[in-house]
């Protein structure tokens, strides 16, 4: 059990954890490092990918040797694996730190554990503390985590009435300037960008994200491409500063736990159609992101083919996150319905 | 040539013009009648169709004689056809009105021909002053006036990916009450409602205009079924308070010509894909109003189906007039480029 100070400081924690980036698919997380008189030694956050956890930086602030014997209120299971930093069940052990109280459990096939851990180490453990208000600020990151996944966002840009091309298949360009930086913002904030063959065959496109002047963007996502067919050898995705991945695209579920594997923890999907239409059919995609061009063009070109509803009752309902005007053109956000 | 003082007059014209409605294809038309000292008579203005002409409700206001001779400032030419109400001509030379001074020549075929008529009749007359701000005042109406048909609203509900049915063509309901509202709303607001044959034939819909708890609207548009084929007996649009008209929509434009002729001066077009289709591809779409759910659904059924575009330079390109929620669902609002 914990105690009623406990629970007040993971409230605490909770505070300190909305200082987190709420951008991309980091885990907000917040901690209080409490002497047994209850008097707070120090408090952190976790700042994003590939900064310190928040146990680390709680303990950054409590000068040395002070830790001992006191006890560490966090919003997530310690971790017990080296990513990018070293595992907090180390550092906490390292401090002597005698309890620690947490309220969700680390989701991570490689990452969870630390609780067992610090137990058999003779720490006093105590989990599930405000777990409910904790999952909240988790977000995607507990979502894929849990998954073993990438989140995927799918991206497509339309005519009104859903056309991404004239009958002769000419598109450059439907959506306008602003809407096209949008995307490359997008794609620079995720850790992967995706397309089928068929793209890559039919627009031979750099997968890069660039910035309005043609530069690269610093972060520039990992180029994947689906499907089996053979890339031509001067294909410019090959001139990509990240090396591309390739995947067949025939189990897309595995697919997306072999890039997970590999640290992409965002995909971006960016078609074509039969592509976008696949990873909507397996129920694979966590968000929507809709650019509309204010144009109607009839045809064939679709944005989407076929996604197997046989009936209205068998809709992909999605809830809508956010409208927005870009430009001269619309961008709507959704994400699947029941999951935001 | 006008005065200063009949200018500075027909700025306060257009003051008064502002007071009529902006809703609807309702010209905005103001009056002042002004003695030859310069004293201001009598003002007026149009409040919308069935009412009072701006220079009669000016009039109005006036005492008897005390019109004979003095000179009305009116942002539209005068009318010279008996419609809902009176010629405007007419109360002009019966109150020995001396000289008028207007803005814009009054487009219609009917109606037009008012300021050669008082010429013949001894009145000074002079048009075109503060033309271009005066027809800003007119917007839909001079438009569907030059054009001699009526203004066209075309409707759809779609899914974002541009589909209004599953595969086995239900529909019901891709959007949700507060759209469905909004769509029965607009109805009430147009002279007549349009579909084609199809739509008849497949859905029986009532064109009528209800409220949310199914009561019908005072005000209910007059049905139009585009097409040749016969409509079954017990068609529900024949319960419809208004009968209904038929036009085979061979040549759109004539038929739309037909209409205005009618009296119908706003069509709402619901539909289904062929006729919208066929409507947009004529050029003949003054505001496209769509509705898109916050669902994907793939496949065949598509609101709009080829435009004859064939090349991306050949798209129908739109303004954006305007983006609104409505329950879950995004209203769209859109103008054909250069014509707002
Ligand atoms: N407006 C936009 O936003 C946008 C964006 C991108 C592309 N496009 C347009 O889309 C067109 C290309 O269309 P597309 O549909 O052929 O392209 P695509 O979706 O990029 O590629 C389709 C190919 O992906 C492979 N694939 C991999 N996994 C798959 C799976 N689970 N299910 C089905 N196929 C899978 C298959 O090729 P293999 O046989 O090689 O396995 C398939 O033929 C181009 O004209 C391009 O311009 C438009
Ligand atoms: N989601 C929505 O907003 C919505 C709205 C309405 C309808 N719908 C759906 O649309 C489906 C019906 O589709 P549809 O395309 O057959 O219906 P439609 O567009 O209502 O009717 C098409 C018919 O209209 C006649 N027509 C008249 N003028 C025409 C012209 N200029 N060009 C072409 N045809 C003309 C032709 O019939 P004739 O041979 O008789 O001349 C043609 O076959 C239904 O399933 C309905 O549920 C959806």
């Amino acid at each position: 059990m914990a105690t009623e100070r406990e629970q007040q400081l993971m409230r605490r924690a909770l505070e300190l954890a909305a200082n987190g980036p709420t951008r991309g698919v980091n885990p907000q997380v917040g901690c209080v490092i409490v002497s047994p008189d209850g008097t707070v030694l120090g408090e952190g956050w976790h700042r994003g990918a590939g900064s310190a956890h928040a146990e680390v930086d709680a303990l950054s602030h409590v000068g040395s040797d002070a830790a001992c014997g006191a006890t560490a209120i966090v919003t997530l299971e310690p971790c017990n694996h080296t990513g990018r930093t070293g595992p907090c069940v180390d550092a906490l052990l390292d401090a002597g730190i005698a309890r620690v109280v947490y309220a969700v459990d680390d989701p991570g096939t490689v990452s969870s554990g630390g609780g067992a851990r610090l137990a058999a180490n003779g720490v006093s453990v105590e989990s599930g503390v405000l777990r409910e208000q904790a999952e909240a600020f988790l977000g995607d990151w507990l979502t894929t985590a849990r998954s073993g996944r990438p989140l995927v966002m799918l991206k497509w840009a339309s005519s009104l009435d859903g056309r991404t091309a004239a009958a002769d298949g000419s598109s450059k360009w439907i959506t306008g300037d602003q809407a096209r930086a949008d995307v490359h913002r997008l794609r620079t904030r995720s850790d992967a960008i995706a397309v089928g063959t068929g793209t890559v065959l039919a627009d031979n496109p750099s997968l890069t994200a660039r910035t309005a002047t043609g530069e690269l963007y610093e972060d520039q996502p990992v180029p994947v491409v689906f499907g089996i067919r053979d890339l031509p050898v001067d294909a410019l995705l090959r001139q990509h500063p990240h090396p591309h991945v390739r995947l067949d695209g025939r189990d897309l579920e595995s697919d997306l736990r072999t890039l997970r594997e590999r640290g992409i923890r965002s995909l971006f999907v960016e078609g074509g159609p039969t592509l976008a239409s696949a990873f909507v059919r397996a129920g694979l995609v966590d968000e929507f992101v809709v650019y509309l061009a204010p144009a109607v063009l009839g045809g064939d070109h679709l944005a989407l083919t076929d996604l197997g509803v046989g009936n209205i009752a068998e809709a992909h309902r999605l809830s809508l996150i956010d409208v927005a005007r870009v430009g001269d053109d619309v961008r709507l956000t959704l994400r699947p319905k029941g999951r935001n």
